[in-house]
């Protein structure tokens, strides 16, 4: 894995680096503004738009997806991207940009500020840097290229998980209580209940939360391709794991654990592999 | 419950709505401060701190309470104070703030910004007045004496609670999947089972959302006096009903049931009553 990132890394001058890394804030700032013109709409509104078969979340997610592709097109030609609404685009440069326009669409549609802004830069074999935004609130966690850190309400932070918390003393995040089929949700309660504390609800927001150091697992399953690597490539450039449950790669989505650290990853991976 | 209400305002000046009003708010300023102070710490805070036996959640619940209570204390001395952390103290207006400096410490220990502060003027018969403060995003949801409304990162807005919404249509929040007792747990999740959309983990949150016409039913259990008090204030006055499973009053905690609207209070009701 190591070998696999200097190669990518030598690969990108520090322009390219800074042009990517401009590119990715520009485009949470275009969805910013696009999703928030649809977040949290009065009844009135909601309601005279759905007569009009007009559904303000898919409007946003379309809307989000569209401004951050005229961007990324103008600014990166060169790259592939790909979304969660539309159809892929083939790059040249090898680098292809993953984009969630609205991550937690029924978080979204309830008014919590737990969904968010996936956007995520990455090359065949890895996530190269990531971002995580929550337009509401105006957070943004990042990671990637040497840098690991959020903007928030409160100014800047360096992002870092923490460590040297065992299983039994663990916060665990899944975004539903079902989980997954059956069976990941059989395995996720056998999980969940070796650890202190469980919660819902979250979205993507808990993958930023493990990254700040606030929690120590997040289990999920079924996940997207767009739905992983944004958080992927923070909560790695954070010091934390992710992977699938197997411990393999997640790049392409489906089961995801992560993890605050090795000790950690390892418990987990000891329950959740037998399922 | 109308003559109670003309009764209680009637008994109540201008000059002293004013100033519970401005009391309240300050009160808010205070404990944002200080709960603002532990919320988020870092790694190494936190277990520098719980190794010296300093547990930030209690420290800052108490912070909480002790600078609302003496805030409180100098601006309305006639006053009675009941809170989580400290015994009651007896006022001689007939009035009381009633204050949970922290709802949702499990929330605030795991980062996510749906804890909240919570304080609420009562008389015998009904809650006066209520705020419902989230001091990370810095949003506050008011309501009572003629008010009701938020302001938040995007401004000052007016609260009301959405209707029309059929319980097939609804969407339903409760903090935990367990809810309360075995049967409180099957209770929810039948009435959850009849609505499109149920969601965990937003605390105090979930009332505020109801107030702010996002979601249609919040429904718990094994809640106290001072949980509920500043919701039912907030959500009364944005036009919703708040009672509890038996659809009497809910002034002194318990089993809670919240509806943006008579229909859906009446079909969940329908439901809740039969556990």
């Amino acid at each position: 894995m190591s070998d696999v990132t200097a190669k990518s890394e030598q690969g990108l001058s520090e322009t390219d680096r800074t042009e990517i890394i401009a590119t990715a804030h520009a485009a949470a700032g275009v969805a910013r503004e696009v999703t928030l013109q649809y977040f949290r709409g009065t009844a009135l509104d909601t309601t005279s738009k759905k007569d009009a078969g007009f559904d303000p979340v898919t409007v946003a997610d379309r809307g989000s997806e569209q401004a951050m592709r005229a961007l990324i097109e103008d600014r990166r030609p060169q790259d592939g991207i790909m979304g969660e609404e539309f159809g892929p685009k083939a790059g040249t440069s090898g680098l292809t940009w993953v984009l969630d326009p609205i991550d937690g669409t029924r978080g979204f549609i309830s008014g919590t500020p737990t969904w968010g802004v996936l956007i995520a830069l990455r090359d065949a074999d890895q996530a190269l840097f990531g971002i995580i935004d929550q337009p509401y609130i105006g957070e943004r966690f990042l990671g990637g290229f040497g840098l690991s850190e959020m903007t928030g309400p409160h100014g800047t932070r360096a992002l870092g998980v923490r460590t040297g918390v065992t299983l039994d003393d663990a916060v665990i995040f899944s975004t539903f209580p079902e989980v997954g089929s059956e069976v990941e949700g059989r395995a996720f309660h056998d999980l969940a209940g070796r650890c202190k504390l469980t919660r819902y609800g979250m979205d993507c927001y808990a993958y930023a939360l493990l990254a700040a150091g606030q929690i120590d697992l997040v289990v999920e399953a079924g996940l997207q391709s767009y739905d992983i690597l944004a958080p992927l490539a923070v909560i790695e450039a954070a010091g934390g794991i992710v992977t699938d449950w197997q411990g393999g790669p997640v790049l392409e989505g489906g089961r995801v654990l992560a993890a605050a650290s090795k000790e950690l990853h390892d418990a987990a991976l000891a329950v959740l592999s037998t399922y």
